[in-house]
């Protein structure tokens, strides 16, 4: 049975995991990521590795990291929230490491997770969309991730979904994550809270008072007890999501939309607006199928899943 | 040496070829469409492969239809300039035709000769975008055709390139081809020279002084000879399609795109500011490639092509 | 008593009544408008005057008409429907009725009939905003008719309330009455009939089956007989309204807005949806008063009895 | 020869001038504001005044505040930048400066200051548009300085641009001010500087290599060297300002639009565009007559000037 070690770095931690043939996590570990040194972050997960591999031998690595991976699964072009340019990661870590390495984006890598063991094992064209304080997503068509000519498929968070509208990070306006995301989650409702009358009153409560400390759980937490307000931040969340879907199924046709990331722990006060939106928005029905829209189900594993599984590849 | 048939089969004709592996189009013939008439069609599309194979045996073929074509390859779901909805074409055909026959999405076929024999031979990702009346697409992902879970992928004239803009055939507001197709082109320029003052006069006068009798053939051959109004509406059509392709670049990840279809012929005078605004509007970069933009190069024939090429495989 | 006489020339008729200081209709008529003859316009107005002042003499007459008209309210300088560019009808017109003629803008004389004698007897700003095939409207600033440095002020119907958006008549993109006019109404529920499942179905069987048929009193009456569809229709139109209003009343602050037209005869079913949408999109709340949103009340007699009290002042 | 004392209250500093009936400045002076202190600002108020009239004996006060003032000229109702809410201020200051007090808002008291002795002194419809930090304007009409039903007209910062645009701090989304203010103009060329290739060098450079660090000053000091970045900047910025003064127009029909403001010193830089923007985003032309697009002429004074002659009157 081979086992493979799958790694996922973000910008606050750098979690680990040893992973068999059937997507089981036999070992699991996590590291604070020394998110702006690129050397201490090699080390970091060299390290990782080494300690989930004492009980597990692993015959390759498999690397996720959030950013623009070339099509060689080497290099990391940019990685905004690790200070990364240019970096052949893959160079780096296999001397080190005397196993195979591949990197990937790790939206791809968790689009590949749930595609082989999770929301999308019984199809054969998903779209998976994580929805966190960006919005990532990864693709796999016709049974195999699709990378694009460049390696750099897949960036739904940028998608325009407002032409002149908000000003995205990445310098463009309009982004689907400027709409959807858990950061427009927040940025929205504490602007209403600021702005409007009493409607917002117990959610600022629960942010002891100041409007800006408003964050996305309270905002759920609320909403799952009631709160009108709340509800409506996510559901309005929820038909940003569905519009932009739309306009992603319009163009991939998959069989299954997962919706992974922090944000989707709200379920169907997001998910049931998401629907409803994206059936309003799709272009061609009734004469066309409706992809299906599903709860991711690895939850913040996906992403070392799935890189696991693409090294054993 | 295995020759197929290709039939491209569109709203006012039917065109069809013999093809060989190399994509020479050995025979071509064209029959009016009898649109609105299912079986008259089928008679017709029966009648032009009969007549081609004559001096050329061929041993299958491809019908390219404009519409929702089913995964199986058989059945159009719907065809709106055809009136058809729920045809299993392939099983009217085969038995009259005795070979093997594949129905394929028109655009989806073009990108597929586009692919093999033109524009993108040199490249394993390739996105076709063909602007005509509407705006048509296909995408070559791998070296395979990308059909989609329910084989309606592509559908690239559908994608929202501004919302709550301008209504669409198909019922949605803000569709692609309503601001960067022959259409648009045409409806734009007949506004401006209905309503404004003397910008338009030269292009007015081609059509007779009326400014409803604008035509797409009049903007391209006054902007050729330099006017400054008909210049301005293709260059406006030029920046639409780039902000558009930004957002197909954004999720699919293409080494090249190639522009098909009547209004490319207009060439630098579109695909000039195209790029300007290709690149202006794609997220990413300098960090990320940016696809190349091409002519497409087999003209109209390139759906009878690929429906050859892709019923021969 | 003064008696005066007010004119309302249309696309398709024209009005005429002889109105007291009270705003009572003492004579009422109508003929026919010979829309793009600009004598034949100028004999039925004569003819009709005649015919009304025979019983009660007038001493004035105000003419309201479509269009662009001067400071002097003298010169139509455009009359879209009518086929005017710049007549003198003042001139034309005061030899031939022999007592002083005023012209102006239908809305401008509605919006002032509603100040003096309706929905906004009360207050000193009014906004009427008048819905039908178009939108039209006319601003009364501290009890005075505001006519604009040129005469044109209070063209709300072009205001954008989507960049980009449908293209309008007069030649711009996302004009406010391409999405809240009686036109928008009927366009939006042609095509989301023609378009979609079966959702419409009550409101296409009203138009004999063919979605195109469709207008917008089939969509009032389904709507107030419960249908869902047709209910959503005139919710959508409101909430566009609103939106609109919401822009307005940033910029001019009046007390109330009426609302008249055909279009509103939908009464509560616009209005309620229009009052969220506006109390939504005006910025300041709670900090600044929201205006009242009422019906206007004169129905489609305003324009007459607001240019015949303009012509008695 | 009536004196009279204009103070213009902002958010940084608190500037007064003892002022003539002919809009001459014969003292002025400037403390520094204590922003957030209430009854601090009326002290500093009250000391301005007292100091400016020890040689200029002065009849009444006018203040002009950034803020909601309702209509009777008494009550600030908001005042975001001063933490004002529900103050009446001109009972607070009467008793101690005793003399008349007038309250305005600060974009109505410049409107008014230009309308009398500056841009719009040749005019009777009046827009003006100051462009600083944020978007403020005021407009008088028919001679009259315009405060609307509720003293809160002219709101033009806050006219809706882009359906779905950027956030604003009053909570809506895609107000003018987000598009054509000078923290536009500098958030814009941030985000384009951080994001793209080395087009913003020469100003980052200004900034000392850190585009976070850009200002309005560097990019017109740029512009006005030549720097193609930069002017397109600024260019961007006049277009946006034209096309929301096109929208303002549709309703107001000025005579004249004054542009004023810190930002409003790039001239034509911005002026240009800016009126180009204007005539193509105008319905109705060439059949209305065009406002003249101006530079307001009496600069950071316009709000004390128009202040003390409001207060004259």
């Amino acid at each position: 049975m081979t086992l493979t070690c799958g790694i996922d770095v973000g910008g606050t931690k750098i979690a680990g995991g040893v992973v068999d043939p059937e997507g089981n996590v036999l070992a699991h570990s996590t590291v604070q990521s020394p998110a702006d040194h690129v050397e201490a972050i090699e080390d970091a997960i060299v390290d990782l590795v080494n300690k989930l591999r004492t009980d597990h031998p692993v015959e390759a690595v498999g690397v996720g990291a959030a950013g623009y991976v070339d099509r060689s699964r080497s290099k990391v072009l940019l990685a905004p929230n690790l200070a990364w340019r240019d970096i052949d990661l893959r160079a780096e870590l296999e001397p080190r490491l005397d196993v195979p390495v591949l990197i990937e984006n790790d939206a791809n890598a968790a689009a590949w997770g749930e595609f082989t063991y999770g929301a999308g094992h019984d199809v054969d064209d998903l779209l998976l969309v994580t929805v966190g304080t960006g919005i990532g997503g990864g693709v796999v068509l016709d049974g195999q991730l699709y990378r694009g000519a460049f390696g750099v498929a897949g960036e739904v968070g940028h998608l325009r979904v407002v032409r002149d509208g908000q000003l995205c990070g990445c310098g463009k306006h309009g982004c689907f994550e400027q709409y959807a995301s858990g950061s427009a989650l927040v940025r929205n409702a504490r602007a209403a809270a600021a702005s409007g009358g009493h409607a917002a009153d117990a959610v600022v409560e629960r942010a002891g008072g100041d409007p800006d400390r408003i964050d996305g759980k309270m905002i759920t937490d609320a909403a799952q007890e009631g709160d009108a307000f709340a509800i409506e931040q996510l559901a309005n969340l929820g038909r940003w999501l569905g519009e932009g879907i739309a306009a992603l199924a319009t163009v991939l046709d998959p069989a299954a939309v997962a919706i992974g990331g922090g944000v989707s722990e709200a379920g169907d006060l997001i998910l049931e607006p998401l629907r409803v939106a994206f059936a309003k928005h799709l272009s061609g029905l009734p004469h066309r199928p409706l992809a299906e829209i599903r709860s991711a189900t690895l939850g913040n594993r996906a992403g070392l899943i799935g890189a696991a599984d693409l090294a054993r590849r």
